[in-house]
This record gives structure tokens, C-alpha cells and sequence, in this order.
């Protein structure tokens, strides 16, 4: 045995321990009774923190010496050299971090997000004001303990998009506002309802629940090696590539609901499914820093996946005029009236709302940026919590033009700053921006693309991002991966020409 | 804190352990897809043996020490110092078991289990002599580690039976065969197939399915802290009292099949959904000889719970006579001709037959003997593992009447042997003497028990075995247990007397 074979066996056991608690949180959120979940906190706390003294140990330490004296001379650009440096950083700031910080958030977390809750039924901001200014002081303690150059938001994102920075995002984000907004002046100006309401209707959950198997079947979820459940709040998780499971969620009127979770979920479901298979229980596969095995680059290079096969794939004209006759054979009665184009038109209706969890693919950006321009000027203290209310319905004004009527469906309505999530909102932009370009190259480098997805043949696609993106696990960054297959790092143009392109035509604008 | 309290928060951690590891057993057998399996190995593999280094620990000797010194003067009855005595107990025997021989069995596991399987299909018993061989050999070691003071037998049943021994259980089984040999004689005199056969027609599984769940609701499994899901091999699982999870099987003919293994499980998860909540995370609801949170006496006591529910309140005939409308309603034609005293005939039918897993109630401790005696023979090498196939050839001849066609049908029926479980079988008899006491003691102290049983009022049933049995954990012994109730140890008399009574009256023999 090799230094480098004894911290990579160290790993891997440290490693099955966060599939272990991946498999405790799906059947949390997809399969245990409710009165298990007193059990299942005691039971995650004891794994985490048996985990986590086991990744911090000096046994860590000692072995990633040695395998780090070993490999020095090596190829630095190697699968080797990228896990070990991986490994050292995510140590560095899991030894910094103190444990009475994270005793600390995980204590009030569940307080913070119970009194949330209730404020947000009562439409009482008052009431999660004070969780909120302890939720914002110990996400400061945490960017301190991580440790930043410019902006205490850099260090909360390096948890969720390693090497973004507030500074590069308001760049993004400018250049997203400049396009995005005057596409929706001109959609909303054009905009009117549909000849009819398609989800007035009864869809049956049984004859949905097949239909999700087949549209993510089609797509290339595998499911000898992954399972597709219902849950509230639909995701991914995987406990190894061979051992993915996907859910999503039933409305009985509101049939897209079902279908396109399933092929969202299963969009982060590929990206699992595909990392190469020797990576399994290494560092490429598992997020230390926050002790969480998963296998993408980061959870914006996630969010890229399945915002891909959701919405350029699944919300593409394309795919429901080869798909939209197993719909009609579903629900013959429900369907008689529509067509294919119809179903397209009312999958991609743009609309400004208030609610981002219901937004299109237009307006949901806009969504993101309020929120993470608040999380920023929270974090250097250039706003207050106490006036939180009147800066989102400014900026809810300034970007789709809507007065939110309570903080319901205003401030209170996500859940993540009550639990103390600071920095992730940007990933799910990424993820959007990420999806443009990555197709954008698929299409550049496959000229047959297009006729290969309109005949239903997603296969070749499917090893494209495999050889591209999926199998290199989190070897490599965002920007490194989209440089190999484009030659520049993040940039928004491909998304704003994807909407542009789409939008205008849907809208018949062009 | 106090030694005691800070013993228990260590134990309570290793409890968390335990529980997960339950968790994945369960989600393996009832959810995994098959790709699935390599990846849970490991994960079980890593969990496991770092929950035994932490049991096996100086942390836990001293703390060991602190609280015995501490508790020294107590009670010796009391619960705290019944848990002590246990958790010393296990401690000193898995510091007596060798690392390394553990890992031996571990890993021959799983191949002589294939070999099994293969041999089985072939029907080669010489092809998985060796692997029997090699596994009776580690069991050997196995006791030897584990120490006893006649028989390697007595060391064995230790881990499942704690105070059984071979010289006992051969003097019970004397017992057993002089009431069942002759009655079973009477039975199959007179014994003659039913008017027409149930199980040709088609039973929809959902239909099946929303039975099971009437049935075990019925009796008292409580769904807000449990479920019912589907598995090949039927089994209960608990992650605490407040999370237990049961399994049944369902076949499109066989309707008893589905009903049958759901109320035997229901009658397992009955038991640690009525532990008491005090016990929760401690000693008194985890086997830590065998690393396994499980809340019942031993495994003999928890089959006394799922065969009191399956056979003595499932299969009776006031049962059927309450809820057979309940089956009708959902198969009105399959069941047109049929009452519910032909279907309680159905399902009590007495026939000798080859298969352990198919016997009714009167031949099942039959086959159960069998086993239990060639394993003890085997063990103190009385026979040798070549001889097996005519040893329970002529086994089968004396005590069914039956000579197996092949040794698939013969002695390569079963699993356990192929993975090493040795010490086992007798479990499932003991489970059966217990529940026949059980109920002779509750008849005697409930005098109106019958009457609300007929009427389908089970909660007072449920609240004596709660009371008397359930509600201690693994306090008591089995042996305790009965005493308690009944003044008298474990005794086969009221299990012949059930028998004798039930099927004297079913084929008129009285």
C-alpha cells in the first residue's frame, strides 16, 4: 500500500458514512412516519458528529501528510492531486469551524424554522425578525471561520460554488438584468391567457405516477440502479452512482407539477448515475466540506443537470410533439381538446409572480438575484433586517413590476434563511446559465443534435455530457468544466440567447 | 451527571448506531434497486465495525466500571441494574470474540450463501458440503469464543435465547413430539381436501394490499409510527418504538399469503411500538451481543408476539367469523361460494409436508425439531456434514412421514446454514410455547377476554401483553416473563393443550 492507498481507504469508509446519512435523510423525506423524526434527530446528530471527528481526526491529518509528501512531484492536474487538495482544503476549514458554531446554528435551526413557519402563516414578520438577526450573526461568525478576501458572502457560497465571489455574481447578474428585463417587458405586453384552462381537470395519481417512470426512463434514468418515490419537496440523492433515488410530487389537477419534477430530479439523477465508476467512495464524490456525498462539481454544476433536462429538454416544443400522444393515451378525456403545441404553450407561459417556486424560466432569475443582492447587503450590513419588507417589494417592483399584498407571499416565503442557509440561492442561476452554455457546445460540436433530440434519441446527448461533465465527478470546477468544452468560464450570453431565441418565437416577437 | 447517566448517554449514541444500521437492513430489503447491493455492503461493513469498536471500547470499560461502582448498592430487580448486567454481559463477550474471526464469517458469508443458492437450484448437495463444513467449523470457534459449559449448542442459542440450553430444549422437545406425533396421526386420518379450492382465482394485489393494512390497523399496529411495504422475505424492523416498519409478501392466488405475514410482522412491530418510552436509546431495547436494536425479551419472545397475533387471534375461527365480510366486500366473486368457516378451514388445514415455511400449525415445531437436533449433533460431532442428506431423509420419514424426493426439497431448504447462523431454529418453537401461555394466563386473569376478542375489541389484549410483556424491553427473560404471569418458566403443556383442543374440534376428533 501506497500513503495515497491509505487515505484513500481512510476516505472511503469516511465517505460510505455520508451515503449512510444521505440514506437516513431520503427515507426522512420520502418514507418515514411522522412520529419517527425525534429518533431520526438523535440519529443523524450522532452519525455527523461521529463523521465529522473522524474527517478532523489527527489520523486525517497524518495520512494526508504522507499522501501529500508522496504525490508532490505528481501531475497536479491529476484526478490524484485534484481529490488530495480537495481533501486538504475541505480539512483546513472543517478544523477552523468551531464546534460550538455549528452546535449553535443547529440549535436554533429547528426553533428558527418552526417560529418561520408560524410567521409566515400569520403573515408576522415581527415574529421571525429576531431568529433572523441571530440566524444573519452566525452566518457572519461562519464566514469569519471560513475565512474570505473581499466579501463575507464568498465564504458562505465557497460551501455551495467554489471560486464564485459576490462580485463576479453582480457582474453576472447585470448583464442578466440587462437582457431578461426587457424580454419580459415585451413578453408580458403580448401576453393572454390560453383558449382554454388544460388543469381544470382530474389527472389520476396512478396513471401520472407511470407516466413520470417513463418520461424519466426515456430520458435515461436507469432504474436498475435508482428508484423514483413521491415527496413533498422533491430531490435527489444519491448513496453511490449505483444507487440513486429521485422523487417528486402529485396534483391531481396540475399534471406538469408531477412531470416536470420527475425529469428535474432525474436531470441531477444523470449526473450521479454517470460519474465514472472509480471515483465511488473517493473525494470526487463527496462534498466534505459540507459533509454530504455528492458526486457534481458543485451544487450549481447540479443544478445544471437537471435545469437541462427540465427545461431546454422537457419544455422543449420538440419533446412534446414526439411525447405529448402518451399524455393523451393517459388522460384521453382530460386531453381531448389539446394538441401538442397547446400543452408547449401552457408548460412555458411567462408570466411575472410572485411566488419563485412557481415562476417560468423568463422571470425565475429574477427571483434568484433579489435574493441574493439581499443576502449580500445583509451580510456587509448595508441594509437591516428590520427593513427587509420594504426592500423586497421595492425590488419586486424594480424587477417584475409586482407589490407583493403580505409578507407572506413576500420576505417569509422561502424557508432558507430561517434555518440559516446563506449562499445558495446563486447556484440554481449557475445552474440556468450553466445548462445555456453546456448546450450551446453540445450543439456546436454535434451538428445532428437537434434531429437526434426531435426523434426522441436523448442517448447521444446523454454520453455527450457524460464525457464532458458527468463522469469527471468533482474533479473539476464549474468554470473549468465549461472552459474544456467552450473555451470561457461562466458567461450568461447563451442563456439570454436561449430565451431570446425561444420566447420570441413562442411570443411570436421576432 | 451522574456515572450511571453518563454511561447511558454513551450507550445511547451506540443505540443511534444500532438503529441506522436497522434502517439500511430495511431500505436493502424492501427499497434498494438490486445495483445497489455492493455499495450497502460496504456501507454496512464500515458502520458496523465502527459501532463494535466503539462498544468494545476502554471508553465504555471505564465508564462500565464508574457506573457499577456507582449503582453497587441498588436494587438488583431495578431496570437500571437488569441494563448494567446486560450491557456487562455483551461487553465481555464481544471482547471474547476475535476481530479476525468475525471477519472470516463475514466474508464467507456471502459466497457460501451463493454457492447455497446455486446448490440448492441444482440440487448438489456435494457442492455445498464444503461451505457447510467451513462454517460449522467457525461456528465451533465461535462458541468456543463465546464459552459455555456442556454443549457448543448452548453458547450458539446464547445469542438469540439467553439461558436456553441443548440439554433443555431436547427434554421440551421429548414434550412436544409425545402431543403432537399422536395427534397429528389423528388428524391425517381424517384429514380430506376442502369442497373446492380458494386460491385458484386471482386476488388483485391492491385490493390485498388495503387488506393488510385493515387487518394489522385492527389489532392495534399503530400507522402514525410505523408502515407496511412489500419484500420477498416478510421481517419487522424498528428504528425506535416510534419508527417500526413491517413488511408482508403478496401472491396473486395464494390470498393467506399477504394476510397471514402481514399479522405475523404486526404482532413483531406490536411489540416495540409498546416498549416503554423510557427505554428508548438503552440497553433494554438493543441486542448489543448481536449489534442489533431490537426491543423484544430474545428472539424466542418476540416470535411468541408475532405467532400469538398470526395463529392464536389470526387464525381463529372468531376471526374469520368477524372479518371475513371484510375479504368478501373486496373479492365478491372470487369468494362467492365461500363462508368464513370454510375459509377458516381453508387456512387451518393440517397436512404434512416437506417445506418448513408452508407447515401449519401442528407440523411446523416438527421441522423445527429436526433442525435444532441436527445441530446439535453436528456440533458435538455425534454426525458428520457428508451424512446429512440420509440423517434428514430419515428425520422427515419419523416425524412426517414423508421421504424428500431431492435434497432441494431436503436439507439444502433453508438459508441459515449457508451464512453460519447457527442456534436459530429453536427460536420459532419457543416462540410458539410462549404464546400459548400467554394466552392461557390472559384467559385466566381476563374472564371476558373471549367475548371481546369475538367482537373484535383487541385493545384490552394489547394492553395485557403490554402490560405483562411488551412494555419491559428485554428486562426480563423469557423465562421471567412467564413466570410473572403464569408462576412456571417456559412449559409446552398449554401450546399441546391448544392444539389439542383446536384441532380435535376442527376434524371432529374430540
Amino acid at each position: 500500500m501506497t500513503a495515497y492507498d491509505d487515505l484513500a481507504a481512510h476516505i472511503a469508509e469516511y465517505h460510505d458514512l455520508l451515503c449512510i446519512l444521505n440514506t437516513l435523510k431520503w427515507d426522512m423525506r420520502a418514507m418515514m412516519p411522522a412520529a419517527g423524526a425525534a429518533s431520526r434527530g438523535n440519529q443523524l446528530a450522532t452519525l455527523s458528529k461521529l463523521a465529522k471527528s473522524i474527517f478532523i481526526s489527527d489520523e486525517t491529518a497524518g495520512l494526508l501528510d504522507a499522501a501529500e509528501a508522496e504525490i508532490a512531484g505528481a501531475d497536479a492536474d491529476s484526478y490524484q492531486a485534484r481529490a488530495l487538495r480537495q481533501t486538504r482544503d475541505a480539512y483546513e476549514i472543517q478544523r477552523r469551524i468551531p464546534a460550538d458554531l455549528v452546535g449553535r446554528m443547529a440549535a436554533l435551526g429547528p426553533e428558527s424554522e418552526a417560529v418561520w413557519a408560524q410567521a409566515k402563516n400569520d403573515n408576522d414578520f415581527a415574529r421571525f425578525k429576531p431568529y433572523l438577526k441571530r440566524m444573519l450573526a452566525l452566518n457572519l461568525e461562519l464566514a469569519e471561520a471560513i475565512g474570505y478576501d473581499d466579501h463575507p458572502f464568498d465564504a458562505l457560497i465557497r460551501q455551495f460554488e467554489p471560486g464564485m465571489t459576490a462580485a463576479r455574481l453582480l457582474g453576472i447578474f447585470a448583464e442578466l438584468k440587462a437582457g431578461i428585463l426587457p424580454l419580459l417587458e415585451r413578453v408580458v405586453a403580448v401576453d393572454a391567457p390560453l383558449p382554454f384552462d388544460l388543469w381544470a381537470a382530474e389527472y389520476d395519481l396512478a396513471s401520472q405516477k407511470k407516466l413520470c417512470h417513463e418520461l424519466t426512463a426515456l430520458i435515461g434514468f436507469d432504474f436498475a440502479r435508482g428508484r423514483l418515490d413521491s415527496a413533498p419537496h422533491p430531490f435527489e440523492i444519491s448513496f453511490t452512482r449505483d444507487d440513486v433515488r429521485i422523487t417528486t410530487r402529485y396534483d391531481a389537477n396540475y399534471l406538469p407539477m408531477s412531470l416536470f419534477a420527475a425529469l428535474h430530479e432525474a436531470g441531477h439523477g444523470l449526473y450521479e448515475q454517470n460519474i465514472a465508476p472509480g471515483l465511488t467512495r473517493t473525494a470526487l464524490t463527496a462534498d466534505f466540506l459540507g459533509q454530504y456525498a455528492v458526486g457534481g462539481a458543485s451544487f450549481g454544476a447540479h443544478e445544471f443537470s437537471s435545469r437541462l433536462w427540465e427545461n431546454q429538454i422537457g419544455r422543449s416544443r420538440e419533446f412534446w410533439r414526439l411525447h405529448f400522444a402518451r399524455l393523451k393515451a393517459r388522460f384521453p378525456q382530460q386531453l381531448a381538446a389539446a394538441d401538442a403545441e397547446l400543452f408547449y404553450r401552457a408548460v412555458n407561459r411567462v408570466r411575472p409572480s410572485l411566488i419563485r417556486v412557481e415562476a417560468d424560466e423568463v422571470t425565475y432569475n429574477l427571483h434568484i438575484m433579489l435574493r441574493a443582492e439581499i443576502e449580500m447587503a445583509l451580510l456587509e450590513g448595508a441594509i437591516a433586517v428590520d427593513d427587509l419588507p420594504e426592500i423586497w417589494n421595492a425590488k419586486m417592483q424594480d424587477y417584475l413590476g409586482l407589490k407583493p399584498p403580505d409578507d407572506r407571499r413576500g420576505v417569509l416565503q422561502d424557508v432558507h434563511w430561517s434555518f440559516g442557509g446563506f449562499g445558495n440561492f446563486p447556484c440554481y442561476t449557475i445552474g440556468n446559465i450553466m445548462a445555456a452554455q453546456a448546450l450551446a457546445a453540445a450543439q456546436a460540436q454535434m451538428p445532428n443534435l437537434a434531429a437526434m433530440l426531435a426523434e426522441g434519441d436523448y442517448q447521444p446527448l446523454l454520453a455527450w455530457l457524460t464525457e464532458n461533465f458527468y463522469r469527471h465527478g468533482r474533479a473539476y470546477s464549474t468554470d473549468e468544466l465549461l472552459t474544456r468544452v467552450s473555451g470561457e468560464g461562466l458567461n450568461p450570453a447563451p442563456l439570454l440567447n436561449y430565451l431570446e431565441r425561444k420566447y420570441n418565437d413562442l411570443y411570436g416577437l421576432s
